[in-house]
């Protein structure tokens, strides 16, 4: 149960595709978690309408891992974004990879500004013995 | 985008169904964000096999709600689920919702011990005028 969660808040991120539109940051973040060797069990996107009929709506949504999520939610009306990636020691120390979604999101995103915190979660309970 | 993400490790849950059945986990979680006040855009869950194929295996999932989401996963061969409740305050300060989740999940899930961090998430950014 132990394993590295990102918490990224995202600032002055360049306007784009991806903050205003679900399936652009669908194929961005499927394709962000196979390249950076994570495994996909699926994922749900939503694309708000926007918040005052003139200017385009934000878009919501997580991947489910095998190693655990990732989960995004944009503000294009603030230039922003908030960005979690959790991933979990199953099979091995899995925070490469995180970082390495971390950095390719990043470099997608283009943020000028980042608040971001690492936290170590979780001890691990040992396995129990099948009865 | 400034709102309270609730993470939490949670051990020593009894035996139950949530731990080991997505079906009942999705039902737990969609019906404890209704009671919360929160408003679900969609969610997915999926079901783990044994990993040892005789003890049943755990299930993961997340919520995506228009606050933000719900993400969580169980390791049921540890008697442990990790959880993540973020909640953004967009219409107003959705904490008390946030809280009103995580204890409505804890009594479900009854953890004898906790693990849990509050993170106050994510300056405010000023809305952009519409050219």
């Amino acid at each position: 149960m132990q394993g590295l969660h990102i918490i990224a808040d995202l600032y002055s991120c360049p306007k784009g595709d991806y903050l205003v539109s679900a399936d652009a940051l669908r194929e961005l973040c499927v394709t962000a978690c196979k390249n950076a060797g994570l495994s996909i069990l699926g994922e749900h996107f939503y694309q708000f309408d926007s918040f005052d009929q003139v200017q385009a709506g934000g878009a919501t949504g997580a991947v489910i891992l095998a190693e655990s999520h990732l989960a995004i939610h944009t503000w294009p009306e603030r230039d922003g974004a908030t960005l979690d990636i959790y991933v979990c020691n199953v099979t091995g120390d899995n925070s490469p990879r995180a970082e390495s979604l971390y950095a390719s999101l990043l470099a997608s995103l283009l943020p000028a500004d980042v608040m971001v915190k690492r936290v170590w979660r979780g001890k691990e309970p040992p396995i129990k013995v099948a009865a």
